[in-house]
């Protein structure tokens, strides 16, 4: 019997009406094929993969298990269907906490149409992919078997601001997320979870070292999943820290030249990781937090357990904008920066642009060098 | 004295009524301010950089040294205009070869207005920036005392092919590069310019390590200047092989962000090199050099040694292009190629794709879905 998978963070969700992956008992993931190209792209790519010699064994563990291709009455009940036949990677896992990033400040290769790099060039710029070199598409972090899951809503968790993002990677490994607006991460799990010798930072560092040697692929689009469970990491147990690469609808052949772009991202991603941690306890972020959360409610129906503060969005989030944006050491709105308690934001801001000395200026005077070649 | 410096490989140059950078004879190297955003951009740059506590001092000394700003006669004969006044870094090399690598696959900054960017992309697409994560904006290679040096135009330079990439990194440690025609590059250099604890891909290294971790800076249309003197190598003495970081007029906050964008590049470069060091002599390429040569030409009138091949652009090198794109087995233009001697190269094309298995395939049909979402 197939039924929709309890933990799906991105992509398309299966429902009434709506197709999308489905699971079985037995522990695969059905993942219908795309009927354009993309589906036959996805197919070829991991018919492939187990008999690529290029792909060490080490490396072949990142890639979820491929059964092939089965016809399967669809989610959205219009019939029979072709489905991707996949490892379902949340078996055996009780309420993981989960993270798909999609990796690269690019997401289409250079052999792609004009009208398609313009419009995924968009989405780049929208998200934070342009500028961290990933986004975050989707997210569930568990709290407590009362609370359930904080589970952000999709668009908003791809548009996090750079301090957002690092609190969201803090947040993933913390024990204090019961309350969305007071806690501050204390990244309680950060050595369990992406420490140690078969954390998730040594899982990204392998990774790391393969995309500076293959030149096999180039992955456009591809996400990296981040999944562990809280509740073994209470317990003092192995909270089964792991990664997986999924979605490879636009994988081109790497032509002898490494996927410089995915690789770029992949760094940006570890250091960010290395900095919690390096210093779980810094409190940098502490002040941007309530402002921060307030971004990150739902747009759509999956959140249960998260009050709505949409309403908020365009107060003290856009003042944070405008902070980044004057960061030279005169702070436009204060008014409302001391309003919302980020007077520390602003000092911290202050500081960093003074400690940089003439960076500061350089900003400013890079800013309005945009128009000119 | 002031006069135009002898090794400029790339960016404007100076002469009559052409305004560009000019050296004098203490080893003092003036380059014009641009008098835009990009002038008062790199003088904010390089003002920081002796300060920056950021910058450990093994990195310092891969940016040229910063001796301010000063009024000097324009080369182009317009009267007084400020110079920025850096080291000469060719100061006491006799008859260096010199590659100017602009890094990133990406030339233009998230910030940028989106006239720039457009710009830009359309450049990046247009050299191999966009599909190696940089581009090769001009170089000479000394050949002999009669010859002089081989100095293809800039434009040739920068949409040099993956293949030719390769080619021109292999032929600039080579000691066989008297015919343009007929030479298969013998790496003679390899060893002592690229390889050793003081040659470049050591040098590459260290700033590979910078880059993963530092977060000040994001450094975008910025070079690395690649030098060594051939003599010298012939006579078996240290051939003076250096990196240097060069143009600094597109440089933005970094905000916390690693430079994924020329991290990237970076070891898509160090790979490469990497690949020569491996294999020196590797002989995929010997095939293809001689069409690979036709293509770099002299585009502007710098060029003093090198026959003109321009008439044949079309030829070889454009059967070579469809080669690529047909690379599932079946070479369309076989009799072209039988033609231009690319035999091997088709064989070796269809070596790989058989090599890949389902891959030749995947390429096949991602090529068909670039309109696709």
């Amino acid at each position: 019997m197939l039924k929709a998978p309890q933990h799906q963070v991105a992509g398309h969700e299966a429902g009434i009406g709506k197709l999308g992956p489905l699971v079985d008992e037995s522990g695969r993931f059905y993942k219908p094929l795309q009927g354009d190209e993309r589906g036959a792209n996805e197919v070829a790519f991991y018919s492939s993969l187990s008999t690529n010699s290029g792909i060490p064994e080490h490396i072949q563990r990142f890639f979820p298990t491929f059964y092939g291709t089965q016809l399967v009455e669809a989610s959205d009940g219009s019939g029979l269907l072709p489905h991707l036949v996949l490892e379902d990677l949340a078996l055996g896992r009780v309420n993981p906490s989960i993270m798909d990033i999609k990796i690269g400040s690019r997401t289409w290769a250079p052999e792609a149409s004009e009208k398609y790099i313009q419009k995924c060039l968009k989405k780049d710029q929208e998200s934070s992919s342009l500028s961290l070199g990933f986004r975050i598409s989707g997210l569930q972090i568990y709290r407590s078997k009362e609370l359930g899951f904080w589970k952000p809503g999709k668009k908003a968790a791809q548009k996090l601001s750079t301090e957002e993002v690092k609190l969201v990677l803090r947040r993933f490994v913390s024990s204090n997320t019961l309350n969305d607006l007071d806690s501050r991460p204390d990244c309680a799990f950060a050595s369990t979870v992406y420490g140690g010798s078969t954390g998730i930072l040594s899982q990204l560092l392998e990774l790391k070292s393969w995309f500076e040697d293959q030149t096999i692929f180039h992955l456009y689009s591809c996400s990296i999943l981040v999944m562990f469970e809280k509740e073994l990491a209470l317990k003092g147990k192995n909270p089964g820290a792991q990664i997986k690469l999924i979605d490879f609808a636009h994988v081109y052949e790497g032509r002898g030249v490494i996927d410089h772009n995915f690789l770029g991202g992949l760094c940006s991603l570890i250091k960010f990781i290395s900095e919690i941690l390096t210093a779980p306890n810094e409190c940098r972020i502490e002040a941007s937090a309530k402002a921060d959360q307030k971004n990150l409610t739902a747009d759509n129906g999956v959140v249960a357990d998260h009050k709505s503060h949409t309403a908020s969005d365009n107060g003290v989030v856009a003042d944070q904008k405008n902070l980044t944006v004057s960061d030279n050491g005169v702070v436009v709105d204060q008014k409302y920066l001391t309003n919302s308690d980020n007077g520390v934001v602003a000092d911290q801001k202050n500081l960093t642009a003074s400690n940089n000395g003439i960076i500061a200026d350089l900003k400013k005077l890079t800013d309005s060098d945009n128009g000119v070649s």
